[in-house]
């Protein structure tokens, strides 16, 4: 599949209604668990994707497309959740989420982007060129990586509860070690 | 996390809305794809969590419960939804699940089962014996398992398109042959 600016849109529109359905209203311990030591669990997920909405995805979109000579991204804290969320409620943070969606998925529409500006490029902390293209895709990715995730670190709560059934369920034992990595950005 | 009912019911209530905000709408690409040979689109998903609300949740809850004295389930078919959903939309798909689910969350509370009730078991055609404790536990880790699954299929869409960031998406690289044993049952 190639990357398409309406069906991009398709996915990072309805992100928000997805996780409100998913985790909205749910007991403490399938939010608040998570898979081990140095893993995250649902709430921790959601705090990641509302500081992504506020330090990443559009703000380099704007580096890629501002007229400037320094092209640099500011390179992405992924712990900043740690703090951020503190003292919240998961019907805040997802509140958030959808609100700074919004005007993130407005700002990019606002652009009109067109074929070429899909080429133009920034500089990134680890990788150095990348275009607007792949920025978009990965945004679109990272939206599904994480629904992926939030839902494999809720079925692993019950891993203890299915007896023989662990083993045709590889959800319960694969995982974790990919968001020490996916959650980089 | 142990086992509670309605915890199990938080999850397996809210599955019909998940999916239906993940998929209804989309554009084919991102629904009928699949992950390469032998593995399944979201369309093939959503047509194996129909067949499973007919033939095996709530028909084998009916067995473990019901006074009699062959106690085995039905061996589960995998591949039934490569004929059953044959000239069916997604759309059509996601309210038949809805609708069964419905039915089966009705049967299974009509049930009002207490804590002896979820030691009674029954014989699984490849482990033997089994709880409803552990069958129950099974429907809501599968929900989750697949939800989680769809999500990597969609992602796994764009991995041409995220140039060097497909290095911190790892969800681009892993899965594909979890579910060819998870889908069992």
């Amino acid at each position: 599949m190639q990357f398409n600016i309406n069906k991009s849109l398709e996915i990072l529109e309805r992100t928000p209604l997805v996780l409100e359905t998913m985790l909205n209203g749910l007991s403490d311990e399938w939010i608040k668990n998570n898979e081990g030591p140095e893993t995250w669990s649902p709430f921790d997920i959601l705090g990641h994707l509302v500081h992504g909405e506020k330090t990443d995805w559009i703000p380099r979109m704007e580096i890629i497309l501002a007229d400037i000579t320094d092209k640099s991204f500011v390179p992405f804290d992924r712990f900043a959740q740690f703090n951020e969320s503190k003292g919240k409620t998961m019907k805040q943070l997802l509140d958030e989420f959808r609100a700074l969606r919004k005007q993130n998925v407005e700002r990019l529409r606002s652009k009109n982007l067109r074929q070429d500006d899909f080429a133009r490029g920034g500089i990134h902390p680890a990788f150095g060129p990348v275009t607007l293209l792949q920025l978009l895709s990965t945004w679109v990715v990272h939206d599904l990586n994480h629904i992926s995730q939030i839902s494999r670190v809720m079925a692993k709560q019950y891993k203890g509860e299915v007896g023989p059934w662990v083993e045709y369920l590889g959800i319960l034992t694969v995982g974790r070690r990919q968001e020490a990595v996916g959650s980089r950005q």
